[in-house]
Parts: C-alpha cells; structure tokens; sequence
C-alpha cells in the first residue's frame, strides 16, 4: 500500500526530433534534452499501460522516412521525441501481460523512460542465452527482414550466387550468412576495407568488396560473378541496383529491401537498366517484414538454434549512452557503422 | 516423275535489314529487294526441309532488338534478309510432318518464298474458323504473351483494376479484354483518339485514355484510379512505368513486357519511382512467352473458344504487300498502327 503513495520521480533525458529535414540528416537535427521529470507509475487501472525503463535503442535506417514530409511512406512521420524499436524492462504496469521485470522489445521511445500505451507491437523476451541487445537486431526487425526477405522473396536454391549490398549491416549480414547455410555462393559489398575483412573473416562469406575502390560497379559484379548473379538482396539502391541488373541470370530475382543510397534524395536517381527485367525474366520485388509476421516464431526458433550451435554470428555496434543517438543515427548515412547500430541507454 | 524435272523457277522479292541501326527506325534501314529467283522445291532427300509461301508477317517491336549490336538481348541480331513470325503454306517438303498443302506459323523470311530449315519453331495450324492471319496475333506470340502475361504473372483476382498501356496494340488488346473476363476493372492508355474509341467501344475496357494528351501521367492515372492500380500490364516502359509506380496499390503488380519507349535510345531513361517497390511492397516482373510454353495448348483452347463465343474480337491492322513492309515497321515505333501490325504477303 505504501509503495502506491511514494510514487519515485526520475528525471528522464530525451532525444527530440526536430521535426522534417531534407538531405542527409545532421547531428543538429536531433536535439539531447535533459531536465524533464517523470513519474516512475503506470496510469490509473484500466489503461492497460506500463511504464519501462529503456535499455537498448535500435538506429534503423527506415527511420529516415519518419523525418521527412513523404505521404507516400509506409510509416507517418515521426511526432518529435517519438522513435523506433527498442529493449525495455517493465517497471511499472497496468497490465497484467507485462509485469514488473519483464524485459520486452518493442516501439519505445528515445528516452530513459517510456510509458507504453499501444502495447500491441510490444513483446515480451523469453529468456535464453542471446545478448538481449540482440532483439533489435539478430532477434528483432532486422534479423526478421534478412530471415523473410531471403527465404520467402529470393526463392533461393542450393548452389545458386546470391549478392548482398549494405552487407555486414543490421540485414545484410544475417542475409549472406542464411545465403551460405542455404548451400549458396555469396558475395557482400560495403564501404570500408575494415568491412570487407568482417564479411570475408568472421561472417563467411565468400568473397566481398568495398564498393567505394570500384570506380566500375558493373566490372566488379562481373569480376565476382563470371556466371551472373542469381539472387540481389538489395539495401542500398541506386548504382548497385543498376550495375546488378545488367549481371544478372535469367530468371533471378531481386528483393528491393532498402534503399539508403536514396533515401537523402528529395529527386531520387533513376535505375536506367530495368530492361534487364524483360531480357532476363527478373522478379524484382518490393517487401516489408511486417508482412510476413506469421513467420516470426519459426524465425525466432529457427535463428536462435542457428546462434546456440555456432552457425552464425552477429556484429553489433554498440555505442553508449543517449548522448550517442544523434552522431549513431546520422552515422548510419554515411556508412560509419561496422554491424548493427545499437545505442545503450542502461545497463541491465 | 516428269514433276520432279520440272522445277518452278519464281521470282522472291525480299526485305532486307541493312544492318544495325541507332535511333528510332527508319524505312530506308529497310529495302525491298525484287529480280532474286529461288527454285519452288525441298532440299534433297534427308535434310527435312521444306519450301513455304509465305501468306502473312508479323510486325513486332521486338524485332528493334535484333536490329542493333545488342550483346545482351536475348535474341540473336538479325542476318539481313531473316525475320520473325508468318504464317505460311507448304509448296513443297522434304518432311513428313509437313506436306504441301499445310498452314504453318512459325519463324520464316521477310519473302514471297522461303526455305524452312529449322523447323523446330514451325507449327502446323489446325483448321478453325478464325483468319489465317489471326496466328500471328490473337493466336500466336502476341496474343499467347497476353495470356500467360495476365495469368502466370500478374496474379489477377476478380475485382481488381488493372492498367494496360499500349493497350490497342498487339498484346494490350487482348489483356484488356481477358481481364474483363475476369471480372478486373480495366483503363488502357494509347497513342490517338481513335485508339481510345476502339478501346472504349469495340475492345470494351472500361476506360481508355491518350497519354499524349496528358500533360501529367501520374494525375491522369490518380483520375482513373482514385484507389490505386493493382496490376500494371507494362508494355512501354518509360515515364508511364514512373507514373504506374506512385499510383501502385499495395501488393500491386507490374509485368513488365515492353518497352519501345526505350528501344531506340542507347542511354534509356532512368526509372526514378524504384521505391516504391518497397513503400507498396510490389512485385515487378519481366517475362518471355516462351518460358510458358507448354501452357500453348490450353491457351490456344481457351482463346478461340472465347473468340468463337464473342467474348473478345482482335484488330488486325493490315497492310498489303511486301513493298508495305519499311513502312508498316517503322510506324509501330511512331504508334501509327491500330492493332496487332500485319503485312499480307499474298492471298490464300
């Protein structure tokens, strides 16, 4: 009874958008506030609410589309100091789903404490033995893109050459290393030769570059695949989708998944060689993970099980404290990130 | 015997394709050649060849293709004096399955007369009641590339809306019509106002509109679609392809089967709405015909039972004589013809 009077207030920093921009984001565009007081109590019963502190943040690009004024999005834009998917533990809670002590992931926001109202999109992490940072990425929205995206777009097969862009990102490094379980032939592009290192040394993959040194994109996908390229799992848009659609196979297919390449550009560049879709007979294909939620307990068991018996690995870039948000977002767009972007908002 | 010494020596006038060209094509790229003379007789013995008149050629923007130093299509260039498609009678035969007489479509010259040596391509027609012509239309490559385009690719469900562009040529024609059939709401795009009529009047699509006189594609189809397209019967690349791409519905589908927009430009316009690829999560695709080839029985069933039931009509622009042939080419890249292009070579 006692507890219900002495309600504990803490004050809780906050990461503010500062509303639409245009071009690549700056680390001016998003704004650390300090000082805001919060009362550390779910809202009255009946509200089905809960209060948690917040742990890991995750730095997606997708959230670049919340930012700006595009009516054609996926998403609505971003309310100021609103964000994406995070891992929480339940403080407080007025619903009986989510008690004190949960850990969850989730939409939260970019802050030290949130009060969660529409819970529908939160779920509650089974305990094992996978960092729990790991659930807005290997384990959550990312690692769910790569595991639908290639499984249920790619129509992959055994021994077949699959290309993946953005590769030792949150999606790419889980796609190429689901490639290579799968029996296929897999090569990685990304910027930095520190990169390119992961992709070949720790993540499997057979071969990668770093498309920065390749003044040729479509030389270097030919150099790489002398056969053609039977699956593109594209993040990145842009020259990379271009020079891809003139090595592909016959019959390939590409899944669109991102495209950070053009996500600054209010005039985005046009893709010249889609002709290559008639010629070829590619199915390229646009795809949200959200439409494939159906799968996401056999991803989870399937992925988890991956992890316990050493099939694959997942990097992250972990960086600390709130005050890392804006230089971890916009470094996002200028492909500073080695794996995951992640930001640590508290300890465990 | 006396007819085996007695060979007739005729005449065979010819068109000949004077090489690669660049740029839209033009009647001087193509020459009628007359004064050649071929003997009216097979091979010898064993080779299983045979010698055909030809009756009717087929006109098709694919054969842009063949005509230019392109390492990449998926067909051989042209030798000067080969072309497509015609449908034939056999004069005479060195094989079994195809005696004097005999209707044939399949590949042959762009002549009064030719040899047939591969006759893997040649198809014998079964009598009906449809014009001999009809089988390098409705019943040949075009019209089988409407069919296994609309079904195998699209994914048509009843209800649905469907944009055609080049709706009143060849292929549009009939994949208006079959997604009437199936019950789809359908709006095709052309070139004239007397191709809207037809469209409008005789071909029954719902709506039908002259992109040249639409100074906005993007809000001519908002007009059309206030909801959104969920198929897009692609058969002329290009800005209509962009403007599709914004007015896509969710899960939309694009099969992407022509572009002559971009057949006579050796750097294509790029597509600048790739993107929404992703926002709507479309599929897009190239196909060929010919990967469809063993539904050709049950198309050829389905399609002229409909024709024989009324279902659908096809519009036939015919133009007489070999000497008609620059010119009936080259207008298919001007977008003068109205229906599938054919030039009658001689009457049955």
């Amino acid at each position: 009874m006692e507890e219900e009077c002495l309600v504990q207030v803490e004050e809780n920093k906050q990461v503010i958008f500062r509303g639409f921009i245009e071009g690549t984001p700056k680390e001016t565009d998003l704004q650390v506030v300090v000082g805001k007081k919060i009362e550390l109590k779910a809202p009255p019963k009946g509200s089905g609410a809960f209060l948690v502190k917040n742990l890991y943040l995750s730095c997606d690009p997708y959230m670049r589309g919340r930012m700006r004024d595009f009516h054609d999005s996926y998403l609505p834009p971003f309310l100021p100091g609103q964000a994406g998917f995070g891992v929480s533990k339940v403080v407080d809670s007025d619903n009986p789903n989510f008690k004190p002590g949960d850990f969850i992931s989730g939409i939260t926001g970019w802050e030290e404490y949130s009060l969660i109202r529409t819970t529908e999109l939160s779920r509650k992490i089974k305990p094992n033995d996978l960092p729990l940072s790991y659930h807005v990425g290997l384990l959550g929205m990312p690692g769910f893109t790569a595991y639908a995206g290639f499984y249920e777009v790619c129509s992959p097969k055994k021994g077949e050459s699959v290309l993946v862009s953005a590769a030792s990102g949150a999606v790419g490094q889980l796609v190429g290393q689901l490639a290579k379980l799968h029996g296929c032939y897999v090569v990685g592009s990304c910027g930095s030769s520190r990169k390119v290192d992961l992709l070949r040394n720790k993540l499997g993959f057979d071969e990668a570059f770093n498309y920065k040194e390749e003044p040729d994109l479509g030389a270097a996908l030919k150099r790489y695949f002398p056969q053609g390229i039977d699956i593109y799992f594209d993040n990145v848009g842009g020259d990379m989708l271009d020079a891809a659609l003139v090595n592909m196979k016959i019959h390939g297919r590409i899944a669109v998944c991102g495209m950070v390449s053009e996500k600054n550009l209010s005039d985005p560049q046009g893709i010249r060689n889609v002709y290559n879709l008639i010629t070829k007979r590619i199915r390229m294909q646009g795809f949200l993970q959200s439409d494939y939620i159906h799968l996401f307990p056999r991803f989870l068991e399937h992925v988890i099980s991956y992890y316990e018996q050493g099939k694959i690995v997942y990097i992250e870039d972990m960086n600390e404290g709130l005050e890392s948000a804006p230089s971890a977002f916009v470094g996002l767009f200028l492909g500073e990130n080695v794996g995951k972007q992640v930001i640590r908002v508290a300890h465990e």
